[in-house]
């Protein structure tokens, strides 16, 4: 799997196409697995307690394996989720950005999938676990 | 299973303690087998395109299923989404509300698991299927 | 969703083409919304304690929504299952059938999902619960 | 996470409390964050093509995920599976053995977490994709 789309190249997509969540994520690396993704933790991401809630982390993990699969296909922005099951382990850390580390472990011509551990940044045990199937729209041949 | 709360508890509930999602969210209905709950679709839900987000709809069927526990078993704070799978089914038709149907499936001393269907309000044809499992606070005894 | 293989349809390709599961499971009906399949339990599906093994059920699982999805498109046979989630929720009963209740949630061109409540027979608490994902061969047009 | 069980000591322990599935599975190894487990596939796993079934790598992630967690807590039998997620992604190579290669996430007081990467043997890329979560058994205190 080649690396079509490196760090900058993702951040500008997102910064173009993906303007409401572009401020909270940016990618921090493409990885020889996959990418490793910031979600920049702000008020709008904490439930009452302080703690970042469920939909956030989901929407965390969906961005960072969609742009993992761009890192290698490119920018295709007709890609929809089909499917995505998540386990949610410990609570996240107060103050702390969460870091989404995706493993791609499909791409496939129909469908891709990949998977990512999510954690509190400098905390080694992981906060979530996510698995997402995303359908990709028909190649023109 | 005996509801304990009714729609205008759970309202109640969802108004004091989940101020950041009780805009949006309302219950319809508590029904034999869980609850409806309704999300009234705004501008901070949606996509480019205007279709609601996958975060959205997740938060809705975590919040929906979370109320249709609370109507049996009364005002729990403290259980936590350990798991959830969803699958996304169709587009959500434009400019109308979200409305989620529970099932509960289980509600154990320590687990409680229910599922739901979301459908674009008026239409048959659900838009996402969404199943949660909740760890419940140990019970004084 | 109109019905194209009845009950005795099902269970004649059953038998034809899925030898090695066709002596256990059995088609009891097409309902409106899927189909309602039985597990016949014997020796071989048990674990240590008398009750059915996980992967018992989610053999019936699999078999029971491929058949449900069968009786709306007709004999397919490259249909592969894509992605299951799974809820085990309570012990079956000892020495009763399994009950598989499908309900069909999208038949789409590419993709394909159903879910479906297991249940002991005459026990209405469901024992597990299951949905799966399943891509359906490109159309000859 | 300390090893209190190594691979002979839970061979050992599948041999006489599995006598089910212990001719064809084998801990090969017990690793850093979890183990790796061998499914010895014959006859009964396949389905029609060759192909190994569903339900056998199911059963696979199921017992390479329990024993790992065994590995850290010891010979718990009572642990039962609650939650199950799994993508299917490729064929397994005909004639090849399956290779389960387990993560240990979370080993809680009530649940514990693990997910698979299931390949062919020698194959790098990954068949199937597993996760799991278990519900422990009270501890005595």
């Amino acid at each position: 799997m080649q690396i079509v789309m490196n760090r900058d190249a993702l951040n500008r997509f997102l910064r173009e196409r993906f303007v409401q969540v572009a401020d909270a994520i940016r990618v921090e690396a493409v990885t020889e697995t996959g990418a490793l993704v910031r979600l920049a933790v702000d008020a709008s991401h904490l439930r009452p307690g302080g703690t970042v809630s469920g939909p956030a982390m989901f929407g965390l993990a969906d961005v960072a394996i969609y742009l993992a699969i761009l890192s290698r296909i490119g920018p295709v922005e007709l890609a929809v989720t089909t499917n995505a099951s998540i386990d949610f382990m410990r609570k996240p850390a107060a103050g702390k950005d969460l870091l989404a580390e995706v493993r791609l472990l499909k791409l496939g011509r129909q469908l891709a999938v990949g998977d990512s551990l999510i954690r509190s940044e400098g905390v080694d045990q992981p906060v979530a676990r996510c698995s997402m199937t995303y359908a990709l729209p028909a190649q023109k041949s």
